[in-house]
């Protein structure tokens, strides 16, 4: 489950400065034990999408596991002058003892509502921070950003073709992982293939066929190699007057003697829909029905719809920057903010302002549910309650907008199931690991229970996270008591 | 210099599949010790601007040093069944042989001239392609970026405050290396000043202010720990009505009495521009003149251009995702092309052709000069020739606009300095490493020897980079050799 990556790395000091002044802050102030609930939440779906694709949990799940700071980590603190040494000494002895909840990988999941908790001595909480959106935040971009792209290919195969031009070697390597968590069939990584065993694929570049004096002899020494996965790269000279015919001539010459179909052809330049079509014409006519057109030449979700819709003859997609990095928002805006403090038995609800409306937290200790309609197993609402009360669909319930009352909604014939699971107790992990194929597997299935409505590229309907009354009312009281100015 | 990040991973298998398989495919025709030369250019500089900074190339020679593959890598390839043993057992043994020349880091780059060039047996500059690029393209980005944004502060610091909404691990890490290169005073990364020795910076967070009953509390007792160093985050709830009178009180009763200065106030919401003027006059009102102010909220190199030409009274900016992903334009689209096959002694130079002009290569083995005014040291041109070429500005030289070739400029008084320097002679390292200070300083001093119409942010003037006569003729006679269909 490509542990091995993590395990040869510790990532315990990839947390911001301030984490570290805070916590040595809460030590001295004596303030170390007291427990705090944090949310990562979002607010903004990327690319305006109607629903956004969790991921990165595992990843998030080792760190936690691998919490440590070595001698020389707390060396190089004390050199900074600010610790003091009994914040240092605890770092030496930290042990993780965190409760944590979060949404299930390739989960869809919506602006508003936690997707991660982190419930614990705030030290530690507060620690944690940077790590917890900065994997969260890359993997569900670009798990959202491929489930897009493969939408939008309609079943055709998308492969992730984007190394070079990811952000650094975990954006190349997570970011192939996050793209099959979305749907992607394949990657051109091959340390993502090795350690996370997502098919890498890939035949020739350009550099192949320059190589030798001319292209029909670059295409005849690859299949005499590879007569079995021959695909071919026609665009290095001419598509149309060089590339395919000497892919055809090879094909029949050296592939198909040995007992071989041809696998396909490759355009990587050009106008596609023109050159599929033309392309796929005259493997036709050469009789080679079963070749496959390959396309990869700056694709994304809209280009590939595009490309449908104009009738191009493609089988499969390769799409490269415009995926790795979600060019077109290439952000996942998470935050982590405190909502509750524990006082024995009680939180107490906790809560940030902001003179934009959807900038103010939603308070307390909360779980998340989301309400299927029981014939359809369509989602219908996800429903954002405190921790530990109770959701009873044997009853209609009414449900209503938060930021607008009077809009509401009765559901009847649902059922409640929660989005929220705990991964770790006490510090210790309750997760268990799932293949990428499972998670890519639960994916598809949860956004096929999505409205077609939620899926569109542009406005999508915007799907309803409500919240429950006690927590609609507490969230009420906290602004009341605190817009005093 | 961070080289222990590195040697705990191995990255040689970050490699796209497809050089692989053309790797193999070399050493299955004979080709495995053809000599083929490499260019790394890139066409586009990002958000538009009038140059790029070359980065990246520690992490690459770190890379290129470390290149071997694992038992378990050549068990995995062995997996695939399309690999012959002869090319594992190549692998096995794999010895990095090649000569690589770069720009040096911090260096203003343009499009069309090779900033790294691979020459060696085939069958190895082709497997370090992917990471050629990868490590390349994605710190020039963000030296390109951070450079663009410290130039619109206008010698206020900028701190990258991006680690959070960074593409993975290394996108946060190496990202604030890059921009500490591209002239960033700091970062809010610990794990990158424990690496790289970047100055690491940071206070607290909202939820320090949320975890105490008043916002006075949580200032007091923040001073009390840090009165030497005590900034305050004044947005949690009222800027105005609140954060500024409570820390004006926190610094009197506690930063004072104990015979500091307050180091300063942190804006993260609002209108910067307003709320930062009010800050400074309740600030100065209260004898605080030396407290500085710290703005950071999605500020980029734009909205900072603006707060300053609305006089907002910002000391220092921090900046976060905009940076840290180059938001607007997240890809640096460096590409990795074949222009030149050993043959004896010659070189036989080798054209990708393209339908768009712009993506036709330059072919041949090259070197890259840029001239100098002997007196002002502005930067005036870059001039590609062939490897060896003879620059001679003892005497007036002509130069001209490859694509246009009657727009002509006559230099004199002009001295010419080699762009790129050789970085492995068959594969031994002659790199020296220098401290990102220095990278910095280079930077900041190559940058003020450009023109300022190459500078503006908006549609800068394009810089020159212009052919030899006799590299120009060589690709013209490729062209008309080539292009007979």
């Amino acid at each position: 489950m490509g542990l091995d990556l993590q395990n040869e790395r510790n990532l315990t000091m990839l947390t911001d400065f301030y984490e570290l002044t805070m916590s040595n802050g809460y030590l001295e102030s004596g303030m170390d034990d007291k427990i705090g609930v944090f949310d990562m939440f979002f607010r903004k779906i990327p690319d305006g999408g109607g629903y956004a694709i969790f991921a990165g949990l595992e990843q998030l799940v080792e760190y936690m596991n691998n919490l440590r700071f070595t001698q020389e980590d707390v060396d190089y603190l004390r050199g900074k002058h600010i610790f003091s040494e009994a914040f240092l000494d605890y770092l030496l002895h930290f042990r993780f003892t965190c409760d944590v909840w979060a949404a299930k990988e390739g989960e869809p999941v919506f602006p508003g509502e936690p997707v991660v908790i982190v419930r614990g001595p705030v030290i530690q909480a507060q620690l944690v921070e940077t790590m917890v959106l900065l994997t969260v935040n890359h993997q569900s971009l670009l798990a959202t950003k491929a489930n897009r792209v493969v939408r939008a290919a309609a079943g055709r195969p998308v492969m992730e073709f984007g190394s070079r031009r990811a952000q650094s070697y975990d954006g190349a390597i997570l970011g192939a992982r996050a793209a099959y968590i979305g749907g992607c069939a394949a990657t051109a990584c091959t340390i993502a293939d090795r350690d996370y065993h997502i098919p890498a694929t890939g035949t020739m570049a350009h550099s192949w066929v320059q190589m030798f004096d001319s292209e029909y002899e670059a295409f005849k020494t690859y299949a005499e190699i590879y007569p079995d996965s021959c695909t071919l790269l026609v665009d290095t000279y001419n598509v149309i007057k060089s590339g395919i015919p000497n892919a055809i001539k090879v094909f029949n010459e050296v592939v198909i003697p040995r007992g071989y179909r041809p696998a396909g052809i490759r355009i990587d330049s050009g106008d596609i829909a023109y050159l599929s079509k033309k392309a796929r014409k005259m493997l036709d006519e050469a009789g080679l029905t079963d070749c496959k057109i390959v396309a990869s030449n700056s694709l994304d979700e809209y280009i590939i719809r595009d490309l449908i819709t104009q009738g191009a003859k493609v089988d499969s997609f390769g799409v490269g920057e415009n995926l790795i990095t979600s060019k077109s928002d290439p952000v996942f805006g998470g935050v982590y903010k405190l909502v509750a403090i524990q006082e024995g038995e009680h939180y107490i609800p906790k809560i940030k302002i902001s003179e934009t409306v959807e900038k103010i937290t939603n308070p307390g200790f909360k779980q998340v549910w989301r309400f299927f309609d029981k014939d359809t197993h369509q989602a219908i609402a996800d429903y954002v309650t405190e921790f530990g009360e109770e959701v009873d669909t044997s009853k209609p319930i009414t449900i209503f907008d938060p930021n607008a009352t009077w809009k509401k909604q009765t559901l009847e014939n649902v059922y409640a199931v929660p989005v929220l699971e705990q991964v770790f107790a006490e510090g210790r992990s309750l997760y268990t690991p799932l293949s990428l194929q499972q998670l890519q597997n639960y994916c598809l299935e949860q956004v096929d229970h999505l409205w077609e409505e939620v899926k569109r590229f542009e406005n999508p309907h915007r799907y309803y996270v409500d919240l429950s009354p006690s927590l609609w009312r507490m969230k009420r009281d906290l602004l009341e008591k605190v817009n005093t100015f």
